[in-house]
Formats: structure tokens, sequence, C-alpha cells
């Protein structure tokens, strides 16, 4: 059977975007990490699956996989990449869409200019929504590494953030202290760990240390964390430029309570269509 | 423009091939290495354009382009792909087609099992022709290394290679002998090293560095090249199955003067279409 997909990228995130209302579609883990290979498959970060949703009021299910086929929870440059890609496919002529994810509901809009913005939810910081071990809640935590302290807020984006300021992204250990704090014991369910350098108040440079993932060229999720921490620090005010790897975001915050704004690129690289039963063996050698 | 091409892979070595005989295309290095790009473009190990030939009695034209953008000689890996390609799209109704390279004629054939013999042409081992810089023709040569001295046989496909025999290729010291290999200056264009395990007469493992792309998962010249090298050293009996990373390929040789037949697989994981207007710009971020 022949599936249609499209080829994005948001920021250098890239991502297999499928149209799962049109088409139907079961994917066992294996056959994620085979579609995903770079040379055996079609190669991506991300795979993202557009579903009907369960509910009336809900236009979309969108569901995330990780190139080791497992289900995540959130992804701010898939987000921007999967509301593109319903205006692509015709699947809705709305521009601000509702969508059901694994972490609750996301209300992204496609601007005039061809940017989207994405609702990311509010910020929460309670040590156990995050999870992160500390008897108390504070504005930032000394966090012990090998070979050294390091000061970090704790963020949950629907998913965990640690965040830290550094002088200059450029010369931040993100190598040494990004796996380090990744898996730190007070991380339970491990942490993404972002090192924001502030240009400006309104303007930060930010590299993130994604969780399973190494370092990556962009991370929205991250950056949504990072501007929520230096705004919650007095450090920024919003909305924030955020300068990563892979280019810019906007991330607008008017506090505690509120919903995280992010506006960014998404671009459809390439179109194209594999044969399932290419993808039905185990070898990735055929 | 839209411009179709396929992605194929021949034992994991990549291919973006463009049929270019009925679609018009010109693309400049930086469009290629965009192009090329895993994230931000299409991705692959080399570009294949199948174009008419200028001769009548040619049937293609073969041109290969690394990552870099840089055009060149030879791919073996890449003339399965080829041939599988130019059926699939149906360019031609040949099972055995002749097709003009940068570096002479090639014939390959498609087989009944769906395998492809490509036609690599004869071997030579003049010097002069690797090139290599020594003062005589022998079977094997002491190749001084930082803190090694390598016995390597030398042999051209089109393209230089240095072979050397080792244990295990599991263990052989690919990672840090294949640079020194590849950029020693008795090889003025540098050089692919092959490490070569031979476990029966019949049968090798291999691995190779190849020139300017580090260790690869197969290297269908550097397979030819190992098998002509043991057979030269009357370790091997034609044919000879080569097991590499990326899977296995039958190696035919007779002998000095004979052409060296390769036949292995060719897959086609997935057909697309690009917009030239994406990557006609510099920036990567778009």
């Amino acid at each position: 059977m022949k599936i249609r997909f499209s080829k994005m990228h948001g920021l250098g995130n890239d991502f297999m975007v499928i149209d799962a209302c049109s088409q139907t579609i079961a994917l066992q883990p294996e056959q994620i990490r085979l579609l995903a290979h770079r040379q055996f498959g079609i190669g991506f970060d991300q795979l993202l699956l557009v579903e009907r949703a369960d509910a009336a009021d809900v236009d979309f299910r969108y569901r995330i996989f990780n190139a080791d086929g497992g289900e995540v929870e959130q992804c701010g440059n898939g987000a921007r990449c999967f509301v593109r890609f319903v205006h692509e496919q015709g699947l809705t002529q709305k521009s601000q869409i509702v969508v059901q994810t694994a972490s609750g509901i996301i209300q992204p809009r496609l601007e005039q200019n061809g940017l989207v913005t994405v609702n990311m939810g509010a910020p929460r910081f309670a040590p156990a929504e995050i999870p992160f071990v500390s008897d108390t809640q504070a504005g930032q935590y000394a966090l012990t590494l090998t070979d050294a302290t390091v000061m970090i807020s704790t963020v949950s984006m629907g998913n965990p953030h640690a965040v830290q300021v550094v002088d200059d992204v450029d010369t931040a250990p993100v190598a040494t202290q990004g796996p380090q704090i990744e898996a730190h014991p007070r991380f339970p369910q491990h942490v993404n760990a972002g090192f924001m350098q502030v240009v400006q108040p309104q303007h930060i440079r930010l590299r993130v240390f994604e969780r399973g993932s190494g370092e990556t060229l962009a991370c929205g999720t991250g950056a949504c964390a990072a501007v929520v921490a230096g705004i919650q620090l007095g450090q920024l005010t919003s909305p924030v430029t955020v300068s990563t790897r892979g280019g810019d975001l906007t991330i607008d915050w008017a506090g505690p309570g509120q919903p995280v704004m992010m506006t960014g690129p998404a671009v459809t690289v390439f179109e194209g269509e594999f044969d399932t039963a290419l993808f039905s063996q185990t070898s990735p050698v055929r």
C-alpha cells in the first residue's frame, strides 16, 4: 500500500508528516525506527500523525513519535509544521484550530505572514509537576554535577526543562553538562537541559540538550521554558526573540497562569510516497 | 518548478536520483549541498543525474555529485541504483545498458532476480594511474603512518584504493589509520582506505574509509579493489562474496586486463517531488 507524506522542518527540527485522516496507517515501533533511518528510510527527528479527533469540538488529534519509535507528549516545532500541513493538504480552512495531543489541547494559529503561532499552554513550576525532586518550590535550584554546581530554573511545558543562564552559549559546556543534567537523579523522568545567554531583555540566544536526542538545532518547548524562566528571574521582558542555531522564534508570555505563545516558521521541504511493503520487514537491508 | 526524484540506496549508501532526460535541471554546488542536508533538504550521500547521452551507441549519461557539491567519477552502489531507476521510470527496456560516466563507459545489467551486475571496468595497477608515488610497481607497498607501517595494495577502479589485509575488521584501526592513509602524501589525489578480513578464499569482510566521506556502510568500488588485491596476492578465488556493514556484494574477476563484475542489490525507498524555489536561496533556514 502506498502512503503519501510530507517532509517538513521547523528551524531544522525535521518531521515526516502523515495524513492519517484520509489514509489508514498502523505503524509498529520497529517500522517507525526504520522509517526514521536517514539511509534506509525517509529520515526524520519525529514522525507526526494527523488523525481525526474523538471529540466534536476538536479539529484534529496530533500524535508525535520519536525516531526510536516511542510516543512523546509535545513538540513545539512539530506543532507549527502540523498547522502548515493541515492547511496545505486542505484538511481545514480555519486559521485557528483546536488540536488534541497526548499532553492536552493546543490551539495553534496560522498567521497572515505564513508564520505559525502555537499556544503552548501555561508553564507549571511545582516540583512534582516537572517532576523534580525538591522539598520546596523556588525560582532557582542548585544542582550538583560531577565537577560543578549550576543554578537552574525548572519549568514544565508539558515536558520537563531545566534552564540555566550562561555568559556565552557558544562556549557553554552543553556537551559535558547536558547529559549530566538530562539524567540527573533529581529528574526522575529525565529533563531537557537549556543554556540561555541574555543578549538584551527582549533577545536571548539558546542551546538545548534534548532528552533522548542530544543537542538539536532548535527546541520549541525549550525556547518557551527559557523565556518563562528569564521573565521569572526579572532578566527578560515579553515578547522575546529566541535565536537558536536553526533560526529565530518569538515567545510571548503575560505571566504566571497565562499560556505561552510561540511564533515561528514551518517549511515543507518535499512531498513523497512510500510503499508499506518495504517497511514491513525487520532487516534494514533489502 | 517541481522536480520529481527517487530516493534509493545500495547497501545503505543512499542517493537522490533525478531523471534529467525528461526534466530540465541545473544545480549549483550550493544547491546540491542544501539538497543533501538531512534536515533542510532531501538528504543523501550522492546525487545521481540521469541524462541523455551525447553518442548514438550510448544509452545514458550518468553524473554523480557528492554531498559537498563536487562532481565525482565513479560510484559502484550508485550504478546499481541507476539501473533500477531507469527501468522503474520506464526510460529503457534493455536489461543491459551502455552508460557514459566521467571515468568512461560502463555497461550495467539488470538480473532476473532484481540484483544488478555492473561491469566496473578493468583495474589498473601502475602507480601513475592510481596516482601513487612509487618508483617501482609491486603487489604490495609499505606505507609509513604516524605509529605504524602497513602493507597496502594499490588499485584504481576509476578512483584510487589502498587495501590492507587485517585479522579482524571489527577491531581494525579504521578510525585512526583511515584518515592517515586517505590523506597520505604518497596519494596526491588522496585515496579510499580498505580494511579486508579473509574469511575464506571466496568470502571476505570489508570496511572502507572513503575519500572525503569517512567510513561508510558499503563502498562498491572498494569491494572490487579489495577482491582484486586479494586475488593478486593469491589469497582469494573468484567469485568472492564481500560482506560489508550494509550487506553483501558478489565480485567476479577473471584476472589482469579483464573487467571486474559486481553484483548486488538496489532499493527504491520512496519517490518524491520538491520545488526548486525552496532551494534557490542560500540560507538553509526559510
